[in-house]
């Protein structure tokens, strides 16, 4: 099965979903309607789909079988996806996700067509965290109806639970992070795995190998694969996110930096930066007016310190790793060549 | 079963089920304690239990027996109300809950004292958004762990998603009424069954029922009880919310009428305002810097167009709809007595 076809399949099965959830809300209130369509948008437009990958070959290197019940059962992470990323862009204020304006935004210019009463932004806020509850909520229905058999979703509600409350204590983490103001990798790496690493990578293999009923043996080789997978695919956003195409980020440059996002990426920076750089650090990271020039003054820093070839060096090794970890016996041999391609597009290596 | 025995045997299993979930996070990282101490002490602190035991009690009124697996299955639902009122208060900016600082209030004062970067009060956000995330997430694995059968869970699942939309659909309406200044009786009244007669009486009821496999009959008779006593309580809630006393609403006095809380009471006041009234209203509801003058100023004019007595007619129209409800052979008459003090409690009318 080809990326392309994996990818096309979710999106009909979330779309399926979408349509079967919403119907009854009209029924509710015409009020609603904004609330459905948001939600549909925002979970259909665009989107890698990364995590249904992972949990699709996750239940192929358990041998398990290919079936619109397992593409329905992996969709349902990209409902879940879409309460991580509609919370967070209230969290951090983004405007913009995916190249279109984020949830809150949509809403608040509702808000203003509208001519209602009250502060745009803050209902946009207040629509956008309950759109969040609900992508929340339906993601658990979207799974629990995929039509998997009782016993194997038993085998995988493990998994599904503690996926969710990780991803929940990654991002704290991370907010805290920020507030703290960052500066150790050690904390910064730990923000990575929790968010990013076992919650793309890591758990959808294992959602996808507990759906298969794998036993621990399985699950222990998926995640010497996939946690060094997850980490290399944060620490390449990492870098996208100070250095990336905006084109293909769909965030406008420098919004990581104007955000003083506390990355490894500016651990490293600010381990390994002299006193005129870390003067610079501590000046331009995390103002919100940050322009262009600052921006490139910022980039051209970080990169001095040395600290792009020390994360690449991290992505290096953990690409190498889960390389290594797929010629596990226990794995699948077709599966293993479709997560070797998967990890080398998450992390962009040549396969 | 006393009231107070219910109560006290769902705080003992809300409270073993958070020692259980929370102690993971502390492998996570030290950073997580506030997290787990915060819902801790929200969830535990305060609450009437309303819903558990509109639960415990559809389960009995359907033949359902008492266990120890049922009381952890009706306490799931605080923990859903957790995630809605922790997000409520953030959409609401309300500073206080159950007469303690609000989540987010909690967060934002951690912030402040450990001297953390940025603003305090975003911080504050960013983790009662988060914290209610993982209360929802939370709610899920309390009922699917309570130890109630597979079987029995599965009849259960459709009315604990339903619920679960539908608060959220009731929550968002609300806010849409707010943002449009009211004024329908209409709306109001179908915020009222979204947000509370559905999600606090109707949907407990059926779960406790669901999870003894009652069948579609006996589910309407405990609607017929259950939605106009929900409507009750709401409407009880509303004119707490204005003329209640501080010390037992744990919320200031005047709080709904500074926030401008858009309900039928107000709606009936707006419909029926001569145009001075109209003019009063118009000019200080909703008015965050109310003083208490103010707020008997309101009071007064919301009294004197008759909207006061106007809810209260509606309160006791549904109360004795609901009373004659409970007279149904289908069901259990030792439940019926439970639930004719329950509504009493619920909606304070003599039994």
């Amino acid at each position: 099965m080809s990326p392309a076809d994996l990818r096309e399949r979710v999106d009909k099965a979330l779309h399926e979903f979408l349509q079967r959830a919403v119907a009854p809300l009209a029924g509710i209130s015409a009020d609603l309607a904004p609330f459905g369509a948001v939600t549909e948008a925002f979970v259909l437009d665009g989107g890698k789909r990364l995590r249904p990958a992972f949990c699709y070959w996750g239940h192929r290197a358990a041998g398990g079988e290919d079936s619109d019940e397992l593409i329905r059962a992996a969709a349902s992470l990209e409902l879940l996806q879409a309460c991580a990323l509609v919370h967070d862009d209230v969290i951090d204020s983004s405007d913009t996700r995916r190249g279109s304006p984020s949830v809150h935004r949509r809403f608040a210019v509702i808000h203003r067509r509208q001519g209602w009463h009250g502060d745009p932004e803050a209902f946009g806020s207040a629509a956008a965290i309950l759109l969040g509850d609900l992508a929340l909520i339906w993601a658990d229905t979207m799974l629990a109806e995929s039509g998997i058999g009782v016993d194997a979703l038993q085998h995988a509600f493990g998994v599904w639970d503690a996926m969710r409350v990780e991803v929940m204590c990654g991002q704290y983490l991370d907010v805290v992070e920020q507030a703290r103001g960052g500066g150790s990798v050690e904390r910064a790496l730990r923000v990575a795995r929790y968010k990013s690493a076992k919650y793309t990578v890591e758990r959808p293999l294992h959602l996808g190998a507990a759906l298969a009923a794998a036993d621990d043996a399985l699950l222990a080789a998926l995640s010497e694969f996939g946690l060094p997978i997850g980490e290399a695919f944060q620490l390449r956003d990492d870098l996208l996110g100070v250095y990336g195409d905006p084109a293909e980020t769909g965030k406008p440059a420098g919004d990581d930096l104007r955000e003083g996002k506390r990355t490894v990426l500016v651990a490293y920076a600010i381990e390994s930066a002299n006193d005129a750089q870390r003067e610079t650090l501590r000046r331009l990271l995390g103002d919100p007016a940050l322009d262009e020039d600052g921006v490139t003054i910022l980039r051209d820093v970080i990169d001095a310190t040395g600290a792009v070839r020390r994360v690449e060096g991290l992505i290096d090794e953990r690409y190498d790793h889960a390389q290594r970890a797929l010629q596990s016996p226990l794995i699948d041999p077709g599966a293993a060549d479709a997560l070797r391609d998967l990890a080398a597009a998450a992390t962009r290596r040549a396969r």
